[in-house]
């Protein structure tokens, strides 16, 4: 059993996974630090992302493993894998060449809650390609 | 109940809980870019957040929340905050005047996986303050 020790200020890569089998993984544009996307990694989709130097995630959705980029093209180059204090949490730096939001913007954080409200938010960012000429469904 | 469009291409900020009642928030310097920390925020601790301008995480461990900073006074003040494409997700962008995780550093992500290996961690990072200092217990 690992020790908070162990976990904290050790050099052995132990990643946690949650309860059902998952951690929290945020991909981050190596060259601009723009937070991209922020996903889920079973054990399967974090190892193949550590052999195949590209992102895979586990889709809560569809419950099945997510190559990023499978269906648009659009895939995430890891460059670095950044682990967090408890080991709970990877950051991935990331090269992209194309939008990484299925919606269609560079990221998927193209909101922000306008100044003073609570509930109402602005759009902070334009859309970089038309998802409907790249997802055909 | 919100359609999918509704809440990825519309203004209403309808923040999504699962089942546990919480949302992941990333905490990212204003400034630099850099990613500090991953953390959980429950109703009350985004309202919180919002309200006052200044962090509150909902801690899973102690199951209560948990004003970043009550402790050691390394406060996070928000400048904005963020929401992805499902809303299921934010960051907060933020500006801090002092190390931000408890074990020292200024970025809960201090280490990161050596290249070409899948369980051996490189510390990126030197720490910036005592944690043996700030934390009395």
């Amino acid at each position: 059993m690992a020790t908070k020790q162990t976990i904290e200020e050790g050099s052995e890569f132990i990643p946690k996974f949650d309860t059902n089998g998952l951690i929290t993984a945020i991909a981050q544009d190596a060259k601009t630090g723009q937070i991209l996307m922020a996903g889920y990694m079973n054990r399967a989709a974090l190892d193949l992302t550590i052999q195949t130097g590209y992102a895979t995630y586990f889709s809560r959705a569809r419950q099945k493993l997510w190559k990023k980029g499978e269906e648009s093209g659009h895939v995430q180059k890891v460059e670095q894998i950044l682990v967090d204090c408890d080991q709970d949490c990877v950051v991935l730096k990331v090269t992209v060449e194309a939008g990484q939001c299925h919606t269609g913007y560079q990221s998927c954080f193209y909101r922000a809650l306008k100044a003073g409200t609570a509930k109402e938010l602005d759009f902070i960012a334009e859309k970089v390609y038309d998802p409907r000429k790249i997802y055909k469904k």
